[in-house]
């Protein structure tokens, strides 16, 4: 126990509805195979009885009692910029934060999702083809995954919604940020022909969530050629998922995502690299043992 | 490292001037050793830049923030008791908390360092007579030792202090718990009477710390057959343990209570009981080879 480090890390996770959450196992697990000594404390909004409009209160709390840093969910990821003294370019960009980190006193807001979905992609599924991809749902998650595309190199992505103000305005910060033509949008109608001319796709909605059943597209489309990513992980196998392979098509579920944020968020917090592998081979043990817990909210 | 528990202890210390505690190693050391996921951090009100009328919103911080307790040391031990749901009765006797615990919401404060008294003076010097027991200082450490001197069963205890109305005070709360004839006080000129008539002596003023050199005493009252306890515990050998030793007294210097306050803080924190020796034996080591830490604020 000797090399446990002086003073360790104190870290959390603040959000609504996180009781469940496996990112207290996650990262205290990989701490302790590293030897630092590691805190991850849930600090449940509807647990503390406050608003999601209290966060600011909340992040001073943490910051007052010497945390080093805060993984950020559901619903504040957006609420919480405004009380940040600094949002890395990644964060500005998609306009939400899921880590912040307290340094030199200033609190600074990352996105880990746009890093931890590229990880996934480059590792899970490593030679498709990336010409044409299209991202469906331009929320949080979507615009991690279409800044993550484009980051990595794709050609262009094409980006559906329901809600076309937020296609639209997720195609205009990837334009600005990637230039003109690598990113597009059209009318929800246009998706199935917009996956149809695609290499693959990303599905970013909750559909296909616990409590929210079924597809988010008509199964015709998912041909043997198209891979198909899910950032759903709970449960892993969506219906999208369990459809795509049964139709030939290369998969990728929501649990790299899901690890690979956590591990860029332990970087943050720490400035030490964990062993993101191991992570997900526990991740997958703790899925596929604990009762109840395929359900489980992990990111975060 | 399977056997760390799942959800672990979150706890601090809050007070001003308290970087070079030696309470995070004493206790995240003692944690290690059950296997115990344990993190132990300093709040310093100098360095957090609020003063101490301030401990209310610290308080209020590292509760919302998660934490399972914290100990509280000077200048906020008496302060912080209007913050609390409730204390203990031998902290509400004392006036002082040394220790809030969290538990079901309510943040209940206890002092530790009369227990920490009552052990370090049986295991320290346990053969020694209690029939007449001189306190020398009626401050927050002076009324937890003279506590817990009549609560081991001391006959009579006489208490002094160079402010009357601190010495009347805590003879009043002695009588109220131990009934009259117990505790008795008396002008300051007094007290060399008093200790020749006495079979020990506790010295709880700040007379011998560092920045506080010098006797609180007439050397030529410590003589053979007087057993000597000293809380002051930067340094260990303080002038008056020095010489109470070169005089032929036994003598008690300040490391059993202040490891003693710290594991039952340990336990009060954890619910689980602390190998108190090995703490001991750390302390001592800690104290021994830190350059510089012989003089670690500790307590707490």
């Amino acid at each position: 126990m000797a090399a446990f480090n002086a003073r360790g890390f104190l870290v959390g996770l603040i959000g609504a509805g996180i009781g469940t959450s496996l990112s207290p196992a996650l990262h205290e697990h990989q701490a302790d195979a590293l030897k630092l000594r590691y805190t991850y404390r849930i600090l449940d909004l509807d647990v503390l009885g406050v608003p999601a409009t209290a966060v600011g209160d909340v992040l001073a709390a943490v910051r007052l009692a010497g945390f080093d840093g805060v993984n950020v969910t559901h619903p504040v990821k957006q609420l919480i910029i405004e009380h940040l003294d600094a949002v890395s370019p990644d964060a500005a960009a998609i306009g939400a934060v899921n880590a912040v980190v307290f340094v030199d006193g200033r609190a600074v807001g990352h996105n880990t999702d746009l890093p931890g979905f590229v990880r996934a992609l480059t590792t899970g599924i490593p030679d498709v083809t990336l010409n044409r991809v299209v991202v469906l749902g331009a929320g949080g998650a979507g615009a991690a995954v279409a800044h993550g595309l484009l980051s990595l190199g794709a050609g262009t992505v094409s980006v559906f919604d329901t809600d076309a103000r937020r296609s639209d305005a997720l195609v205009e910060s990837l334009s600005i940020r990637f230039g003109e033509r690598r990113a597009a949008t059209g009318p929800i109608t246009d998706l199935a022909d917009a996956i149809r001319d695609a290499d693959g796709l990303t599905h970013a909605t909750p559909t296909g969530m616990e409590g929210h059943p079924g597809l988010p597209l008509p199964v015709e489309v998912l041909r043997p050629g198209l891979w198909v990513a899910d950032v759903v992980y709970r449960p892993l196998d969506t219906e999208l998922i369990v459809a795509a392979r049964a139709r030939g098509c290369q998969v990728l579920d929501g649990s790299r995502m899901t690890v690979f944020q956590a591990a860029e968020s332990f970087r943050l917090f720490t400035a030490v690299e964990p062993d993101a592998e191991r992570m997900l081979r526990q991740f997958n043990e703790l899925v596929h043992t604990s009762p109840g817990r395929r359900s489980a909210h992990v990111r975060q």
